[in-house]
């Protein structure tokens, strides 16, 4: 059986990724181009250290009883228990809640979580999400569990939130750990789910943080301009020359490309080394180094999705603002480019038309072509990007195309809500904190305001994409040592209240 | 393709029907003989009155996204808007979250909603559980819904509740009602369900009214022996002498069986028509009558499963303790199960194996199977049906025989919960009222004590199953009469909520 792999027409319209569509509908931090093999970040630690890998086996489909739902597949999940009181002093469990990738790699990205572990004396857990890393179902086999919509239908946030349930449920079970709180982390698609999880499993965990989670993202709740705005701002607040530049270049390539000798010219300037080049796919690799620079924009070095400086839309901007490529747009835009894709220097060309996916994220475009349908492609006229309108119809016409599936764009406010959230849950749930970086693009779609006294939003006007996830480190600036502090300080409330309840419950 | 019909010895296992086990787990009212066929009650009003009918295109699996998950069925729900003050107002929408049956029938029983809807100028509206009814997915052919668990494996709670968000949405846009708020109702398992979708779709309804919900009734939350020991209770408490009558019935029964002529003799005692007897049979055919009567116990006449008359665990015990009979225990048997299965007086004779099923209730055997495990099964030495123990192995093993399906017990606690639900729920989760009667057997699965102030138990002592939402009369006991009024004092309180926030919103 095939495995799908997206043509660039497609993931033009599906998503943006490397060599695509910048008026495209967006994925999380994802497939970029890697012009090099990720190396260990300066902040994660060796595996060994961190974790050991289990499997639990996991049914196939918690909401229906045919023949097939019973089929099993092994789920990984991490866990840590270095840290762990242990289940007699009814210790709490810190679960990460998977998102659409390798559970070890947003494992070694949310550092947070290993850091504050010894304050709370906290047992570490990082659940894969299904489909995802080695939580193929199918016996694993990737060929099968890709195949088609008969196998891939399968895939689906709420089975991802009732395969959590399970495996907490039963890890509890083994420990004896009954009484253990669980507290449920995640960012970006996985923070969606922590607060999903907390909001429709509140019998499995006490509270959940939400970092950087667009849980309003969905239908018309927010304005399909905010992602491009929001990525505008980022680059703009740098300086208007900056902003400038990037908004004229598109028509430059455009024009470029036309002329006689043009591309040559874009191959040699941009440093492509291979000959897929054109207009499309050069400026949908510029874009993809805007936007996933804004995203990640953290105020100090990373490796997430690339090794990247600190404040890097800074050093990109400083690097379009750089008198000394004089009027060169392209050396100048070449410059910042490298910023995003080549920042230990070890590349001497790009590929525009790689589709490498190290971190195994690929089918985040079928949960996009089925309920994840997060309008994000609108670009206007302030935006440094192309004009675009959102087009919803296009976009379902390529996932029928592509995996013969409708998109079924009004199943997750349906399913989890999201209009008018303020007014729904200021009377009914409780202990969420959801984590918002301004500087991120999925802000946009994410709760920036308090809805209760224990459903809480905590912004941070310079941060990006779950930065409050990451590691600690001495040059973190005192904002995010502030926002981690209240994290830490509502953590230990929800952990007090439970411990509390278990005292009257033994009286 | 074959029509699934249990056989007696299964339906020994699976349920307690009209002719079998005394010693299995219970559906709720069920598929009880019907002497006669069901006259309109004496409270509930001709159809054209009550509600027009309607149908809504409904997809057959919403968490999975197979081909075979985009079926569409034909979903009815019935409506009344004789009273409802229009969309302008925002004037509320009550649901009912339709059970296991002809939602006619559940509807007609259900005289609560129609009694304060003029005071609220509420929209009824009363949705059919998918597989029940005329709601019926491959085209409404019940041979092929029926047919398998490749087919019935769409019938389940979960995929019940996404039903009734998906249609109260679509409803809600068509009337341009939005800022309407929807109260939800249910008794018995569409009270569970009425309980479980204000916990799982705050974003739909703002409150649910869950009559005799036996929401603790799975895993060990709650005793296995409560169901029988409640029947118990509702006899003994009439007097001692019922109770050992009873008591002392399986064993004379089992005894004559065994004589020769004993057969004949209990033919004749209890004027069973036809061929089909045997102590079992006869057995299970009493507790049937002793169970569905305690359940709905009423202090009204009523015409829910048979026509009774007011108080009929009273008149049937008043008939057991009758000295008319000397000591002759079959005929004050026989004079007690005529006050449940021949009130009315017309049949002539009883025929024990009768399956007839005019509610269309069959298919909760499917739910019993998968994942509505509810162990009430237990019968110990106080209870006054034959002592048996509860037995998961066995049922498990005849629904893998039956269905070829294995039951998920632990499902439901971990999708909805049900461990410690006052911890769980006391910080989360609001606007739910759990009715129980005491009378009724299940009340042994419910909430019995209030969780927070706005999520509320109200027990009446001497209520049965959902008392509370049928038809108001005259003679209605102060109690029940009480009971209905906090409960409108209650839904009040979420309307006034809800349109307070209105108020602020529009500010």
């Amino acid at each position: 059986m095939r495995v799908l792999k997206f043509s660039c027409n497609l993931i033009f319209l599906l998503l943006c990724c490397a060599t695509c569509a910048s008026s495209a509908a967006h994925r999380f931090p994802g497939s970029v181009i890697q012009p090099e093999k990720i190396s260990s970040s300066a902040v994660s630690k060796p595996e060994n250290e961190l974790y050991k890998t289990k499997y639990f086996t996991q049914i196939l489909d918690h909401f229906n009883y045919n023949p097939q739902s019973y089929h099993k597949f092994q789920q990984r999940y991490l866990i840590n228990d270095t840290y762990w009181g242990g289940a007699k002093k009814n210790a709490p469990i810190f679960v990460y809640t998977g998102n659409e990738g390798d559970i070890e790699w947003f494992t070694q990205n949310t550092g947070f979580m290993f850091d504050i572990a010894p304050q709370f004396k906290a047992l570490l857990v990082f659940i894969e999400h299904r489909f995802y890393g080695k939580s193929i179902p199918y016996g694993g086999d990737k060929e099968v569990a890709y195949a088609n919509s008969s196998t891939l239908g399968y895939l689906s946030s709420t089975q991802a939130l009732a395969d959590y349930a399970t495996v907490i449920i039963d890890l509890k079970k083994n420990l004896t750990a009954t009484d253990s709180p669980v507290v449920v982390f995640g960012g970006s698609y996985g923070g969606m789910l922590a607060a999903w999880f907390r909001l429709k499993y509140p019998h499995v965990a006490i509270g959940a943080l939400a970092s950087s989670a667009p849980i309003l993202n969905f239908e018309n709740i927010t304005s399909p301009y905010s992602f491009y705005n929001i990525i505008t701002k980022d680059f703009r607040s740098q300086s208007e020359n900056c902003y400038q530049v990037i908004k004229g270049s598109w028509q430059k390539i455009e024009d470029t490309a036309k002329q006689h000798g043009g591309l040559d010219l874009l191959q040699k300037s941009f440093h492509i080394c291979k000959n897929a080049i054109g207009a499309n796919l050069l400026s949908n690799w510029l874009s993809t180094a805007f936007i996933y620079t804004g995203m990640t924009d953290y105020p100090i070095p990373s490796n997430f999705l690339n090794p990247m400086p600190a404040y890097p839309v800074k050093q990109m901007c400083k690097a379009i603002d750089n008198t000394e490529h004089g009027n060169d747009t392209f050396a100048k835009l070449y410059a910042a480019a490298n910023i995003y894709y080549n920042y230990t220097g070890h590349a001497k060309c790009f590929d525009l038309d790689d589709h490498s996916d190290p971190h195994g994220l690929d089918e985040w475009s079928w949960q996009a072509c089925t309920e994840m349908v997060m309008p994000t492609d609108g670009s206007n006229e302030e935006s440094m990007f192309p004009v675009s309108e959102p087009s919803y119809s296009d976009w379902a016409e390529s996932c029928h195309d592509y995996y013969n599936v409708w998109p079924r764009p009004n199943w997750i406010t349906t399913e989890f809500g999201g209009h008018d959230i303020k007014n729904v849950l200021k009377r009914f749930g409780s202990n969420i904190i959801f984590f918002n970086g301004l500087r991120d693009p999925w802000s946009g779609g994410g709760v920036l305001e308090d809805i209760s006294k224990s459903i809480i939003a905590i912004v941070a006007k310079e941060g990006a994409h779950h930065v409050d996830l990451r590691y600690a480190t001495k040059e973190d600036p005192e904002w995010l040592k502030d926002t981690r502090s209240r994290e830490i300080r509502i953590i230990s409330q929800w952990l007090f209240q439970h411990y509390t309840s278990l005292l009257h419950l033994s009286r």
